[in-house]
């Protein structure tokens, strides 16, 4: 799997979320999972250690929270630096195409929150507004 | 559920992704899913008939795509319109606000697709990148 993305990699220069076999459609489950956009969003502001930002995603697991800044540490889009202290302090902040990343994400979030009374009302009446 | 959701929208101006009960996370994935993101976008140039888009929307099976258009369509994003003709002819459009979410994850999958190699090649260094 990671042999074929190499592969896949050096022949490419752009991806195509269309082909079935482009990694795009991992990193954008990666960026648009319910804890990964909040993550990124958490972090536009700026460094967070581990507790602040599980504080700020709410509702998440600290596995979950772990398992999910792994995934975009490993896509190159959030930077993890540890000190090693007593007790062990680590803290997390966004690369530059991470800070891409949030502020797409972050749009998309916007704009479903500005939206989403819209959106509530459309499935309330249901087939009556197709005409 | 979705009587809690009408609730919700009924005391609701704006959503809050950040805030576990609210419904914008629902609609946040049913326009980054796989087939939800490349239906919005492949209606976005205009109306296409079932099978159009279903060769658009590459490696989806019927079943999955019609999944995907009830949802969006009951989100109030895509409109669906049947001719009472033989053979049957269903055609799909995107809305206002699904025109709106389509510009939104279309820029996602354009920033991915043009990030991809970055990414993979971030996946392949690991760790070494970390300092």
């Amino acid at each position: 799997m990671e042999q074929a993305s190499s592969r896949f990699a050096d022949r490419m220069v752009r991806g195509d979320v269309f082909a079935p076999d482009c990694p795009s459609r991992t990193i954008i489950k990666h960026v648009t999972s319910t804890w990964g956009l909040l993550a990124l969003i958490a972090l536009r502001p700026g460094t967070l250690r581990f507790s602040e930002l599980r504080r700020r995603v709410n509702g998440v697991s600290e596995r979950m929270l772990a398992q999910t800044l792994q995934q975009l540490e490993g896509d190159g889009l959030v930077l993890r630096q540890s000190y090693p202290v007593v007790p062990p302090h680590v803290e997390y902040s966004l690369t530059e195409i991470g800070q891409e990343a949030a502020v797409l994400v972050e749009a998309l979030a916007e704009w479903v929150q500005e939206r989403i009374p819209a959106v509530l009302s459309s499935r309330r009446s249901g087939d009556d507004q197709i005409d």
